[in-house]
């Protein structure tokens, strides 16, 4: 059993670690923190009473480095870097949720803030294990990508090679709400959302740097991306529609198909995806069509699961040279 | 007082048709028919109890031309024109809420069934104000959009003007559960839509061709239209986020407030537009915003108003040639 | 026209309210304010631009006095009397939609704060048309009921002449996020109240002495209320399923329709009553029915409008002499 | 590892069977069969593409004979005793999750229809573990309780023996859409059910027989079970607000706790049960207060696993002498 800790627990990412790494054949949670600390992890989270019960510390990354070989960090971007630093220099490895090691120095500091671990920034590993296995078997510092990148990454980057040549890619994203986290807004009042749907930051949002920077990184090739985030009254999960244009016709599934086959968390659909099919799972499930030279692509992940914690503990599994299904669930919530 | 007729008044659009009409000043409901009859209007809508109260006779043109100077149907594709076609002979004046006379003859019968009154079909005016206001004036036979046309092309008409040369428009729609009407399907059962979201159709949806065609007559221009709708958890409104390349960046919000700033029933906005602001209304609200020469649109509508039986009262109003706004909802259900 | 006032204009029940009056043909809305001002009434409310555009002024009651007969408040209970007192001084009828005028004076103390203005308090009428309504004809001051107290009240005291000696009522209420107001709260999070259910301040909740007080009040008889309410999610719209034992076993129907026969704004039902069907109106629908002695009352009301704002609105329609039913919403937003 | 089957496997009660036992460490599930047969599990239920791969068949008791020991039946009443009296027979053993052994014979046929299988029903245990733990262990065929009598059972037996003397229970219980099963209908059309709320059946529901034969089953007293059921605009999930008198005032926590501190799946709380905290779960949430000698009783679990999936798992745990909490989903789906 390989012990580990959870630094920013209160949150929804913070406890779908704790249900999984509480399960895991081979993970031992031994530490869970908050910025607060001094309460116990059924007090934050009601409806663990009676199933788990640990004791919630003030997060401290020396304590984490005595008990634990490897930390998720469930914090807000900035924070999240001051301890990761700490914990990588007393040999801890970290699996960082938070954007702060996901882009190259330049564009993190262009739609973030001044970047304060640049030494660590460049080893990092950007956690899509489909694209970035090996580079993540051999990293201590793993960006977990957020949910928006990877439901868009999942779906477009199968057809990377055939667009045609400087057209544009349209991302139009839904999320549920707890992608905007636990914080009170008028936005995620029950009142605002419900029997309602939105874009908020249309063609700004920060995503879509990430996305571009990734085609790049992979295919050596500048797309520009157009990323639409919607809000939707829905709980958990993401549907991303992609519209893009390919070079010449051609079989999409078949594209996909050919990727995927062997890959445990991505499915294949005949049919558009839905999100209660992956709601409380890995998967990524991935239908695409095409109209003439126009290609409709359709992603569906749970944005709590494989847009966070799952894939968080996923990417462990492959640093720890586990199988990567080891412990990540598999079974959707529906109905 | 003009006296109207609804035939077909057991569904969503029926019941807001007769909200509407027994409110509006110059209107008088005289007739209100099914195709099974013998029941009464609040036995078919409860809600109504107590406030409107008509018997709902068992459909038959004869019987609508002896009370009625004005028909609205609200009938499937193909039973609308059978109707539509003995009440024109009759003299009376028709606003037909299906899909019968939206489309050229080619068209249409290419997406839906043999055309049985092509006599007609070619006098029929398409029915959205913006851009057909004249010839609803002149016409005996409106043919009301649909609901996702009518929030695409007030949507994305303004544009084509400056749409780049040989690019596509794809347009992701968003419609709540009522679209689909009340017979009871799979996918309307609540446990299918609640806490999830689908495209259904992609690309093939027989929307697009519609969509196109308007485009064509409207600026001789032929556009590659994608449409993709998807089904929220919402029961009414639509949202249409659409994404269209320009010739050159321009200011889109002066574009759309140069176009509309006298129209009664759209508003520009400066954020992304909500359904809630116009669900209960006959607004359409759009906002767009550009990232290069990438467009993003985003329009919003009340299916059953906008997308259906308000629009059906205001081209009413056209043709009688009273103010377009008289007894048209304005007030949002909101909260 | 009678010109009133808003003070109170920034939560649902002014929007409500603000939608009323404008509508109304004998009431003319000439002031509206909040307790900031300096704002126009389509900016705190995007939904009404195009349709109501109106200056928001900070609340004044000389102002008020100055150009309005009668002013609705919709204002936090304490904030309120304060207000109203001055109002009254100044000869402006008030009706109030907070609690300071509900309970007499002990119970008022009991349950909210020190009361400031009893001088007025005493001449308050209870603003329940059906139950006080010479009361109300003839005040300058109404104390509109609660929500949670209009559908108990309506539903339970017909069966207050029939109730078993010494046994207790159980009410157990359902409303919609809305009743909870434009405030932030982890209660009114997306997350928390969407797929959940769940009763607050169960059997201790004030509104308990509020219906109690009043069955008192109107049959001199004392009950033990029991009043457990419950959050459900859904927008707005209340229902409340109520308990009791009957001396002997009748007929509840028959019950229900000789006292509210001729009453405009409830509607007895033979089937039990759901929400949609009374969303967007000022009516109370109700059903009942026996086992043995054991009565069940289902009665249903939308929270913001007769639990709220139409209420006020035809408590004024009474105070000038108008038609009950003037300018009152009848018409469902069901679908 | 022992052979299990599942008979009817079509619905969302079968669905959440496959989902348990092929997770569950000493029950292998070798026999999956529907009325229909002749398909898979994953087209049957297309989120367990990838994780369950099974064939489906068209049920007969024979077959199942030859590899299981045990067999789940998920069928509806009438056809569910068909099938158990000939595995019985046939020497398997049976859990039945319909209503068909769950009542006396008299009140079985009062209730529902003629029974067919009188032999099997005087041995049949009730399979509510809390309470019949013993009768079940020797049993050899279960009646796995409904979802509303375990809800309410669980919160209201710990109170039997303080109960006031002829006084009634009101049990006003809400349950998500999928307690009415797939099966399309108007009441769970989405437009039907969102934002909305209603009773059905009040206090004429057969479920009232049911609580009231174990209360005198147990108590050797006989009490009115009033029961009123609800539908909520929920997925899952279920809420029984219970509503009695007591000789006497007492310690509710107190009573409830010294009765369930040693049950794995019960858990008394100090505040209001939501519905979110127990569903995905086995666990019955209670909470419980009083005014004077009223109480108030708040329970929840959710509907299709301790309604009745997991439910019936625990009782074929029970029955081989496994602990009672192996393979029991015990973390909730929250958020």
């Amino acid at each position: 059993m390989i012990p580990v800790a959870i630094i920013g627990a209160s949150g929804y990412t913070g406890l779908e670690l704790v249900k999984i790494l509480t399960q895991h054949p081979e993970f031992e949670l031994v530490y869970v923190a908050t910025s607060e600390g001094e309460t116990t992890i059924q007090q934050l989270h009601p409806s663990l009473e009676g199933v788990v019960t640990m004791q919630v510390e003030k997060a401290d990354a020396s304590e984490v480095a005595k008990v634990a070989q490897i930390a998720f960090l469930a914090l807000p971007h900035k924070t999240s870097m001051g301890f990761a630093s700490q914990l990588l220099e007393l040999g801890v490895k970290v699996v960082d949720l938070s954007a702060d090691y996901r882009l190259k120095l330049d564009r993190y500091e262009a739609h973030y803030c001044k970047h304060t671990d640049t030494k660590h920034l460049c080893e990092a590993a950007y956690g899509l294990p489909e694209f970035y296995r090996n580079k993540i078997k051999e990293s201590r510092i793993i960006a977990n990508p957020g949910c928006y990148p990877t439901a868009s990454l999942l779906g477009l980057l199968p057809f990377i090679p055939y667009i045609k040549k400087d057209t544009p890619i349209f991302i139009d994203a839904k999320s549920g709400v707890s992608g905007a986290g636990k914080k009170l807004s008028s936005t995620t009042h029950y009142v605002t959302i419900n029997e309602n749907i939105f874009a908020y930051n249309p063609i700004k949002h920060r995503h879509a740097p990430e996305i571009a920077e990734k085609i790049d990184e992979l295919f050596v090739t500048q797309v520009e991306v157009n990323f639409v985030p919607h809000l939707i009254p829905v709980t958990r999960g993401m549907l991303c529609s992609i519209y893009m244009q390919l070079e010449n016709e051609l079989d999409p599934i078949e594209v996909l198909e050919s990727l995927y086959k062997d890959e445990p968390f991505v499915r294949v659909r005949n049919n558009p995806v839905d999100i209660k099919s992956v709601a409380g799972t890995n998967f990524c499930d991935i239908y695409a069509t095409m109209n003439g030279n126009s290609l409709f692509i359709s992603s569906a992940i749970d944005n709590l699961l494989r847009g966070a914690s799952s894939q968080a503990v996923v990417n462990a599994n492959i640093i720890c040279g586990f199988d990567e299904t080891l412990g990540i669930p598999q079974l959707a919530y529906v109905p």
